[in-house]
């Protein structure tokens, strides 16, 4: 089948590889007719991740129909759509029950296409093995159209658990560093919890007026230090939170000095450096909280769906490309450069 | 009148300085009638605050009688026994009112004897001013001895709080670094939440007795790092939240490192470094959950007075040295260098 492939650093590749079969019992192979290219799989893409098989099949944004079902899966048919998560979990390990399952001790924190645990082949292909199936697919409801529920898997959940994680009460101000798919999905979601106002801060321009469009008051970043612009737009305090979507130390450190004084940091960036600097003595006098992590998206999937069925999420405004397999390395130039005003590069098989 | 100075690193002195006396119409005069040493003021005392002036009364745990008392003072009068919390606010400005007093606009974040905003003179001395005495002063209740009521100003809150920050529930495990002061007071508001155990991490012997006798579980530090013993005595997962209560960057990376993944890490150790490192990708991956900060101790006096008249939190037991004013330089050295079995040094003016 065919396949994205990465060999080196910017080196993707459009290859036949092995198709996708059922290995285990409780597996399931998707047909896909929707994946896309995710910001963490830049750092892939960019050679930041050591310890990557090389040839990997790239890719854990996925949606499709069930083709082939193992043995002892109960609660799947072919010809089922379904959407996942992109990290594979068991379901039934100590992390799993404990709602963890990106912790998950039987897949070793297995993602889709990643460098942890059990190798499972990525989703940028015609097709993919999923395991421990029962757990991990969920039906898409009838009339929903593939790129309304495609986000749950990743990148709509997060950035809900990060407005989530933040503790957004009414009325409070928000600030969501970075503008990308991630931050404007959790701009979305900050909307649910009723702050007063959201400000984005990003220095994409074409990403700003669609945080604009979206509810987002726009800082820009060219204009000065977030912090200070922050600070002018929030009487002097700083926002009650600040959402990070970023995942670098430049942003990290702006959250925290930004945040005021008893905020919420909530980080949804994905971190491949193994330590950062930390402003400690400010987050210890301002009382900071943090709460940082890797979503776990298979949370989410079921209590979100209602909220893109009602209006009130709405996932398809971020895509700005969609584009053949073929195509993908072009895909992931322009989304890497963000060339083409890009912002989310869907592919379809 | 007699108090505390100091002059340089290591050099704290018994001197003469001038009376405590009603400057503001909204203070008081407080004659103390119980002081003490505590481990912040070690970081002054190794010249590890920048800033300070030469002299400065140090201390800012203390209680007493009032002696005088300013024209605007509503709720106070000559001869009412209090505590006021370390921190020095007005209970008026926004911070105040959004129950942060920590943050005080007006006093620019005072501490007694401290180095940011007003100067204030601290508490190691025969009397202190008390700025918005009808908001910072506690009236105590008779019958309940100095020693009980003397820790809700600081490090029994601040233990407290760096419990309560932790979202301990019935059944979790904990793990407390640090035996000092703080870290014992941590504990005992620890075991209020129901957790199934508490450990704690030290490497000096006899505090590490005195926090089994408190109902933990010590793990000494000279036996192998903290996240491993930690690990093996929960089964591999790590505790479920850990309250740091030393303040220092190992410490903070042990915490992070020691932790479950989606633990909470509670740090209320003072940090006088702006930067550290940070273990962002282990943060990360384990979704970290991180409440630090100064504690706000005028919102626990209050709500502890009845747990300490309960017999639920037992804050005279830490107590090893009892001495006078002129002994003040001995209290330090020994305090500091972990001398005579010292855990906490109070004054007697």
């Amino acid at each position: 089948m065919k396949a994205i492939t990465l060999h080196g650093t910017g080196d993707v590749r459009v290859e036949s590889v092995p198709d996708a079969r059922v290995v285990d019992p409780t597996d399931v192979v998707v047909r896909i007719t929707t994946s896309a290219v995710c910001g963490s799989d830049l750092h892939q893409y960019h050679g930041r991740v050591p310890g990557l098989p090389k040839g990997v099949v790239m890719g854990h944004e996925f949606m499709g129909v069930v083709e082939a079902v193992g043995s002892e899966v109960r609660t799947l048919r072919q010809g089922d759509r379904v959407i996942a998560p992109f990290s594979i979990s068991c379901g039934f390990c100590d992390w799993c029950r404990m709602r963890l399952p990106t912790q998950c001790s039987t897949t070793g924190r297995a993602v889709f296409g990643g460098r942890f645990g059990a190798q499972y082949p990525g989703g940028q292909a015609e097709a993919i093995r999923v395991p421990f199936a029962d757990h991990m697919c969920e039906k898409v409801p009838e009339g929903m159209a593939d790129e309304e529920a495609f986000f749950l898997g990743d990148i709509l959940s997060t950035g809900y658990c990060c407005a989530e994680n933040a503790g957004i009460r009414p009325g409070d101000t928000v600030a969501v560093l970075g503008a990308g798919p991630v931050g404007l999905f959790a701009l979305q979601s900050a909307h649910l919890f009723g702050p007063s106002r959201v400000f984005v801060v990003d220095r994409v321009d074409y990403r700003l007026e669609l945080a604009e469009e979206l509810g987002g008051i726009p800082v820009n970043l060219d204009r000065g230090d977030p912090g200070e612009q922050l600070r002018a737009l929030t009487g002097g305090r700083g926002p009650d939170a600040v959402l990070e979507c970023v995942g670098h130390e430049t942003p990290f450190a702006q959250a925290i000095l930004a945040v005021r004084a008893g905020g919420t940091v909530s980080s949804v960036g994905v971190y491949v450096e193994p330590s950062i600097g930390f402003p400690v003595r400010e987050a210890f006098f301002k009382d900071l909280s943090l709460k940082m992590g890797i979503c776990n998206a298979r949370n989410y999937i079921v209590p979100l769906m209602p909220l893109i069925q009602a209006g009130k999420l709405r996932p398809t405004r971020i895509i700005t490309h969609t584009l053949s397999l073929d195509e993908a390395p072009r895909g992931y130039a322009i989304f890497d450069r963000k060339e083409d005003r890009a912002i989310k590069v869907m592919l379809k098989p």
